[in-house]
């Protein structure tokens, strides 16, 4: 039988969702609670393969497994094996041919940025931050050449191993609420490292430091050393994965942070 | 020359407000800190000393010092000799009268209850949690005998140094948002554990263990042991603190998890 699961985690307290030797993605721990659930060992595939220190409100993943429980046991006793930092929220007896990554149309994640002269203390590797002030319409300006299909390659990491730098980018939201500017991005699928490298650009924007019309001039020279560094982890969160109307699962729960308060 | 600062901290990252053999204090770190930037002994004295894991979105001490420093360096130079969670987010020479923990007219914390059948990941340690449904109107009610002068002995705990268990509790505010319940108490003080055991206390009326007459009956009895035990600290919030206007101080910006999704 094939379940999927979906999960929140903290990415701070991991070192990405993959596997490691250590034993430190979250992946690990995942395989590790449910294979001591399952009494056998369990492998598990995830729709985002989140770096170290990004965060997941709604992280998909599946499993195959003969093992027979309670559908709630794959709840709550897989909590009851994993750390605090990481927690599945829901699971779905699914088709055979359900596959959280290659099934998925699109993802969405969401950046915050804490907009402000001094680091945010309480929200310390839940948030990127930005100390000069940030000209929020000048970074909407500055987006609004990224919704379509484009190549991609100017905010493509060096180890990125996706076999094309063209994806379908569905939306960009940006948007401030009081110090935290939120930045919504939806597309089929993202390449190594995309958003953090369009955040750190747009950000250089918002400041002033280029014109708008710089991210559009970026994306035609698809040059990833013209554009600006890659932006830290922590404010990067895997908000939503869409699927086919045909492979049904459960909603995930609105989060106080992300849904509650993005514009 | 007297000082005041305005602090941010996650509670999680240390072992409360107060100095400890350890040195794993807030007040340690931010003496050490002072104490690098003065080039001599700093001590500092909170308006209000959070437990071991209660964090703090504007708490505010006060130091005496013959250093001089530009006013910028008593915030960017302090933070520079900080952990990522504290900062020192505005300081402010004050009158040679005031006092962090004497001059304060007024407390606010609140706590944010994450009300879900899975525990919070992405909140860990900056929320507490409650599995089953609360009714949030039973706590409301349940609540509106707090308010005035009481006598709060049914919610101080053992080991409450403070010399009279009269408080005067301005509000108490609680609402739902999506799976977030907030609690918002203001008092002029409040004793050891106070709002952890009143939280406790409410959240058995809001489950349905007692009819919300309980916590009226519970004040008057003026016995501990009759509430509920006390709740998590990952949840609390120290969010203002209220001076005389006589003692004019800086502003800290809103907080995006307390201030502008809390009800």
């Amino acid at each position: 039988m094939r379940f999927a699961l979906g999960l929140e985690y903290d990415g701070s307290a991991f070192c990405g969702w993959q596997t490691q030797p250590g034993g430190c993605g979250v992946q690990d721990h995942l395989q590790a609670a449910l294979s001591q659930l399952a009494d056998t060992p369990v492998e598990v595939t995830a729709a985002g393969r989140t770096d170290t220190g990004v965060h997941a409100s709604a992280q998909v993943v599946h499993f195959d497994t003969e093992a027979v429980r309670e559908p709630v046991s794959w709840v709550r006793g897989t909590n009851a094996n994993l750390p605090p930092a990481v927690r599945v929220v829901w699971s779905s007896e699914v088709a055979p041919d359900f596959h959280a990554r290659y099934s998925a149309r699109a993802r969405t994640y969401r950046y915050l940025l804490v907009n402000a002269p001094v680091a945010p203390a309480l929200l310390h590797a839940r948030a990127g931050w930005y100390h000069r002030p940030l000209d929020v319409a000048k970074m909407v300006e500055a987006a609004r050449c990224l919704p379509g299909t484009h190549d991609f390659s100017a905010f493509r990491d060096a180890q990125c191993q996706a076999r094309s730098p063209v994806r379908d980018m569905a939306s960009v939201g940006i948007a401030r609420r009081g110090d935290l500017i939120v930045f919504t991005f939806t597309a089929n699928a993202f390449l190594h490292h995309m958003i953090r490298n369009l955040v750190g650009s747009l950000v250089y924007v918002g400041a002033g430091k280029h014109e708008p019309g710089w991210i559009a001039s970026l994306m035609e020279e698809r040059d990833r050393r013209h554009a600006a560094p890659t932006f830290a982890p922590d404010g990067l969160y895997l908000c939503a994965i869409a699927y086919d109307p045909s492979f049904p699962l459960p909603d995930f729960p609105r989060h106080p942070l992300l849904d509650e308060i993005a514009p």
